[in-house]
């Protein structure tokens, strides 16, 4: 099965967004096996967008498309569908009735609905409505002369929620045997270059399957990605060289595939019933957020405290004064009062604590942007580790999360 | 002038990059006043390469290409461009000895130089060489037949270096004093519709400047765009119609083109000298993450508690239990003692609580998932605000973040 993307949004030509969904959704297709050939990006512009979607029927079996299905006069998605297939637009009842309850659900009444918050119940006759469970605006998938047109909205959570739920289940339907299985690992607490001269060997004779190190904000994910028959041939083709990267790397290495850090300290947690708290001055929350992203956090997390002066780490953490005036608030002696502080207030099993300068501004001599400590108690042992990261006050915001997050998944698994 | 983009690689259709190459291009572009119609991203295949490079060349003045310009068997850039444009592949002596100068710098000699490195220098007769100061794959510039095709490579650092230094200057003495202008007006507290609905005769009514809306994440983005001989004059051309969107929605504008709405609340507080420290439940220190990530922030953002239990609204924010028994965690009563709670613990001018229920779990009665109230607390004033958002659980965390900053920055600017 041949496929093509095409991206709607003027604004993406414009240079001011940069298209994430076409690669979760080519992503998703290469999952399947399915051939993408072109990718069109083209402007709010019906001419254009027919043209563009006209060739697309003309060439391959299915073209997905993203954008210009929302409540707008520039929102063009479902009159160019109708005419480059050839099918006039209609209001489906049920679509109108559904998008009627989420403005009463939201608001009370109709009266915040806009008469162009009408048009979202068009579609090309002979549609299936795809149901958008995190916004108003309905995709749809429509087939015709043995093509296939999916129109999802832009908005990138919508996306992915349609995509997700509807979609993917029917093109799995779809598309034959053969499969590309990909499975990704993922490593923390280790760079890219370092992760890649421990699999040196393995890289350089890689064939079937294929090994590859992309690297983000602090982890680095190895994907492993096979042709087979089936999701479990391909599975048993992947699982030695996985064993073996598990043996050289394993120290690193905390979860597969869409689990992320925050998602496994979740369920390290949740299994063993045990409680955290959490103390954050530069990463200001960011920790406490990533771990309540987590659904059914709040069966671990107890307390988060941004402590942003010395006064809060004094006051609600039981910090030192004379510590803080000896050692600086960015300091190992600091992190360690913190962490067992934050334990002992909030009567939790483990306390997490980190401290330091996430800059631009706030360095000293000796104490540069980018040093940070952090603390984790637990019983009466507390563990100190050193940090230090260079980039923007984000980056390493982002960095130090990890790494903490990194230091309690560890942590719990093999005791402090 | 007519642009339109191509980016080349197989890659970027499995969804395992994405391109910010179209976008850093398009930017320029636009800033020029070249107005770009299409972007077709396209396999490492000759047979459509050449398909889109031909089409490409018949409706668009300038067609600019990123990648394909490697040493590799897969790099074919140069051969669909001699083929779509009829101009067949010569060597470039001084492009050749370039290359071979760039390896005896890098390696010593010219051994580690394969063969295919030396495809490198073959350029479609007539063209230009555009060297690349970063990378050994040159690009080129050639004119035919009234048409412009400029091929760069695909790494980000190596295209952006050689766009910069000599494409963009060649382009400006081509596009004339023409640019476009472009302005974005940031709203929070109003949905993409609503919004709509205020400036629906303005949307009707628009030719230049133009005008068009992008929601995300709980705010809504209102871009204004004008062509004009200059900066100045665009500006001045868009300034009456900012002001009389203004005047509609002026309660829910906030900022100006790159601004967040945490920037603006931090400037307003460290302008203002004023000091503040946040409770959160629901938002799990999302709204200390954003207000942290502002450098500088530390001189006016205190602390934040992140008060995931009864308890830790109790012992950190003195909220009374008698309270939470009679009305629940989710109630505007809980909300007002949160927020008075945390400004008086705090020692703060304004105290900020956000308590309600993100789910999937967690709804009881009469307290459906997404219920949120927000408090906010200044002097002895405190106020309150009912919330209901349907979405994923992160979403709900991202629109409560929003509303709350928006209500921080309402109040700061007109008072409680």
């Amino acid at each position: 099965m041949r496929a093509e993307l095409v991206i709607v949004g003027t604004e993406l030509l414009l240079g001011e967004i940069v298209d994430t969904n076409g690669p979760f959704i080519a992503g998703h297709l290469a999952d399947l096996g399915i051939d993408v050939y072109y990718k069109s990006t083209v402007g709010d512009n019906l001419t254009r967008l027919q043209e563009v979607l006209s060739r697309a029927l003309g060439r391959s079996d299915l073209v997905l498309i993203s954008g210009g299905l929302g409540p707008t006069e520039d929102d063009l998605t479902r009159e160019a569908v109708s005419l480059a297939a050839g099918c006039p637009l209609e209001e489906d009842a049920q679509a109108l009735r559904w998008i009627e309850n989420r403005f009463l659900e939201r608001y009370g009444s109709l009266s915040a609905m806009s008469p162009l918050n009408r048009k979202q119940a068009l579609f090309p006759q002979g549609s299936e409505v795809i149901p958008n469970p995190v916004g108003t605006a309905p995709g749809f998938w429509l087939e015709k002369q043995g093509r296939i047109v999916v129109a999802l909205p832009g908005v990138a959570q919508e996306l992915r929620a349609m995509f997700s739920e509807t979609v993917l289940p029917k093109l799995r339907k779809l598309s034959g045997p053969e499969a590309l299985i990909i499975r990704n690992l993922h490593f923390s607490g280790i760079g890219e270059s370092s992760l890649a001269q421990l699999l040196a060997d393995l890289i350089a004779e890689q064939t079937n399957p294929t090994l590859a190190l992309y690297a983000s904000g602090g982890t680095v994910r190895v994907r492993l990605a096979v042709k087979a028959a089936s999701r479990e041939q391909g599975l048993a083709l992947i699982a030695p060289l996985e064993e073996e990267i598990k043996r050289r790397a394993g120290d690193y290495f905390y979860g597969v595939d869409k689990e992320s850090l925050e998602e496994v300290v979740a369920k390290a947690f949740l299994e063993r019933g045990l409680t955290l708290a959490v103390a954050e001055s530069c990463t200001g929350g960011l920790i406490a957020h990533r771990l309540t992203n987590i659904p059914g956090s709040s069966g671990f997390f107890q307390r988060g405290y941004v402590v942003y002066t010395n006064q809060a780490k004094i006051e609600d953490l039981g910090v030192q004064p004379a510590t803080l005036a000896a050692f600086t608030a960015y300091s190992p002696e600091v992190a360690r009062e913190m962490a067992a502080g934050v334990r002992s207030r909030a009567g939790t099993d483990y306390g997490l604590a980190v401290t330091g300068i996430a800059g631009p501004g706030g360095a000293a001599p000796n104490k540069p942007v980018g040093l940070a400590y952090i603390g984790l108690a637990c019983g009466d042992n507390t563990i100190v580790q050193r940090h230090f990261w260079k980039g923007t006050r984000e980056q390493i915001k982002e960095r130090l999360a990890c790494a903490a997050l990194q230091l309690l998944w560890k942590t719990i698994n093999t005791g402090i």
